[in-house]
């Protein structure tokens, strides 16, 4: 699990990734080496509102929540919802590696979703 | 404003489009003919989430909230922030336009946000 999450920063600067459930428990994480941002305190205080992005797409129809980005100034997170309890969330310093991170993120969910 | 949103889905099929307040009141909106969803519905549904989320970005010095891309088993919507009080929101049935979706909403900002 760690090792997957270490392969996703090495290949993103300034990434940081967290596998963690909707209770804003983290499970693990990795941080490449000039990642400066908290991913679990990111990702703890976005958990609850992805529950309600959850309820909200299923009650409109939308289906099953696969995938959410949220991009700031400072700073944006991916998210890839695995199973009914937990996701895995990737921090970036740099919108530039946006796309990448996301099919990191896809191309990892089998893997890490085998683990829970 | 119309004729801008009416541009945004005609290069989409199957897309719908509206500019909203974070209050979740719609000024205007457009849907390509394929379109099944009621863009402003969903969009309303929401708004109040992006709200939450856009508080959150701020609080954990992320900066000012830029986009959001929600995407679920049968739709996207993918959201970009025009101010403090605006957003343009895209929906659309096929996840396969997400890229160019971002990128229209993203070149019309400033044509939107120069009428508001």
């Amino acid at each position: 699990m760690r090792e997957i999450l270490e392969k996703i920063v090495a290949s993103i600067p300034g990434s940081a990734a967290v596998l963690m459930g909707f209770d804003g428990i983290a499970i693990d994480q990795a941080a490449s080496p000039e990642a400066a941002a908290d991913v679990e305190s990111i990702a703890m205080e976005f958990s609850f509102r992805f529950m309600e992005l959850r309820k909200a797409a299923e009650s409109l129809d939308m289906g099953e929540l696969q995938d959410v980005v949220v991009k700031a100034a400072r700073g944006s997170l991916i998210v890839r919802c695995l199973n009914e309890e937990f996701f895995v969330a990737l921090y970036l310093d740099q919108p530039m590696h946006l796309g990448k991170g996301r099919w990191l993120l896809r191309s990892s969910g089998d893997g890490l979703r085998a683990q829970l």
